[in-house]
């Protein structure tokens, strides 16, 4: 059962081998069967959008049906009738990730052969990976071109490698909060996220299916991850100081003494809950992914990477994000201007931190007006 | 046995119960005695120069008897004869932090009440009560007064509680990369180190004792750690990307591929060892002392908490420094211009990050220059 599925989320299966980019000791390495989850909304007549999520999000975009619901839609301000990708008048389709557990396959799917989760024996996914098993969906869907695919954080990779891998089939891409590559403090972070889950003796070399999951080194992973979400300055503007609550575990027939700050509860109270929302393995797989994106190792440069790009390129940044720096959007936009393509890099006055974009206020007031008219432009 | 205490490092101990400044359950806390760890350089009637250490740092600053042992010593770019703080001219003292494990009591000494390592039952640890511990050797040693006491990180922490709790013994004092409290960022990642040495399961309430450390939790810890002690810009300079080894587990009768980036072999290199040279609880304490100390909490404002400063102060702060980040330091600077007291804020131009104060080639270009001038300055 992928664990981070949206009751929501449709199954399409694609039964023919499926062939990843990374092969195994010389040889190429395929699944049987691919299965993708995706959500869709809006009239297929009406030009396809295509919203690639993040790390830990899932097909569940937005939720029309339960207006209620929203704030377990991760982009309900970007996406729903009149919003910013208005669902009146495109086609929107969110699709889980390769490798994930939101619908999508990925080491929590059972392997056909043995009856068993892959585990650690599901191949290496790249972003290429990742973007081709989104254009099978696409075409079995009958969508013919992208009005536009854009994506947040690494959903912004798989925006970028979508206009990269397939140049005619996408009109708009844009960028948000994202690069071209992952810089040294992302790999590094990320390292010590997968080492958490590794070191973990409940993730036993990843056979934990049957039993519970390695709770404590992914709670870790997502609370080094929550340090990266949000800037030092807003978590100063954030968090008050100073014995939110007094804690007093019982230890040895006594009371051992624990003052917690806000912030410190702040991170137990959104990172422990992903242990029963997100698969341990996945969650290696998607870091090593991210680890291993290098759009300007592939190609030889980052210019060269673009060459093939025929859309219209929109780069979005902010001021704040400490995780995906404005340089790394920049670096983007220059690689465009390198090969005389359109491009517009906006970089947002915000100081909120990478998560910015998911932030109602700031897509509302910053991010919507440029990109509305990006999206309506012809 | 103390893990972090450096053979060279000489003990005291102050055989009268050590009353601790935070109460428990409103009565104050005490250890029956109190033991210090501490080295001394140079003629010990030259005038006396205290030098704080870091979290992970021991009394070893440096080596003047083994000369070719300088690596690990800790500041041997900055104490030593002919150096900044120079051993022919000063008599240089180093102590290790009370809740250490580098010779001064901490929860790994043992209760003599219980003959067992104290574990979690040790007292909460303050700055004040680490100053205080190191004011009682300072006496014992027949310290009559300092002409300096320097620290940088924690260390300056200490330093800057010299000043306020004993003015009239500090002639000088120097925060290097420091701060006057934790801010929230500082709270939140080292929270999410304690929960990784807490959350695995061998630490056992602190109850390793005789048994292996929490090595997995204790490795997690440092490898955060190093994600703040250098600036992603650094990091960049630093290190090259891709598959410098290939490391293939063997995992269920295959070879599973991981590729490591040089970045993440660096975090293995650093870390792990750690986990065999630092107690465990230990780090929690020193952890959720640094989490804890806020002077401007403590004494209603910041301006207020230098206002018996009688030394005059030097802060120095680096540019690239992203776990202390300029900003907190000037904050100390204008505390002490608003008392109109003597301070000298020197912002070093360099991107280094938090380590910078370790690193020879600065120390010896950007930092020593104006240090001198302020340590000789009558």
């Amino acid at each position: 059962m992928p664990l981070n599925k949206h009751p929501q989320c449709k199954l399409w299966r694609f039964e023919e081998p499926f062939v990843f980019e990374t092969p195994y000791l010389g040889k190429p390495e395929t699944i049987p069967v691919l299965e993708v989850g995706y959500e869709t909304w809006g009239n297929p007549r009406h030009p396809a959008v295509l919203v690639c999520h993040a790390l830990s999000m899932n097909t569940h975009a937005t939720d029309l049906e339960f207006p209620g619901d929203e704030t377990k839609s991760w982009w309900f301000s970007m996406v729903g009738p009149g919003r910013p990708i208005d669902t009146n008048r495109y086609h929107v389709i969110c699709i889980n990730m390769l490798g994930g557990c939101g619908g999508t396959s990925g080491p929590a799917s059972i392997n056909p052969d043995t009856g068993e989760p892959y585990g650690l024996h599901f191949p290496i996914v790249t972003l290429a990976d990742m973007v081709k098993s989104q254009k099978l969906l696409l075409d079995a869907l009958g969508v013919k071109r992208l009005h536009a695919v854009i994506g947040g954080s690494m959903g912004g990779f798989q925006a970028l490698v979508w206009a990269i891998q397939y140049p005619d089939f996408v009109d708009r891409v844009i960028a948000v909060g994202s690069s071209a590559y992952s810089n040294q403090f992302m790999i590094m972070t990320n390292r010590v996220q997968i080492d958490a889950i590794q070191r973990d003796p409940v993730w036993n070399s990843g056979h934990y299916h049957g039993g519970r999951q390695p709770e404590a080194g992914l709670a870790i992973a997502r609370m080094i991850g929550f340090t990266t979400f949000i800037s030092p300055l807003m978590m100063e503007k954030k968090f008050t100081k100073y014995h939110q609550s007094l804690r007093e575990p019982y230890i040895d027939g006594q009371f051992h003494q624990q003052y917690f700050h806000e912030a410190e509860n702040y991170l137990h109270r959104v990172a422990d809950p992903f242990t029963g929302a997100f698969d341990a393995n996945s969650m290696i797989y998607l870091l090593q992914t991210w680890n291993h994106f290098d759009l300007a190792v592939k190609y030889g440069s980052l210019a060269k990477a673009v060459e093939p790009v025929r859309a219209r390129m929109m780069v979005i940044a902010a001021k704040g994000d400490n995780l995906f720096p404005p340089y790394l959007s920049e670096e983007i936009a220059k690689a465009m201007q390198v090969n005389g393509k359109p491009v517009w890099y906006e970089l947002i006055d915000d100081d909120y931190g990478h998560d910015y974009f998911l932030i109602p206020e700031i897509v509302q007031e910053k991010i919507a007006p440029p990109l509305v008219e990006f999206l309506e432009r012809d």
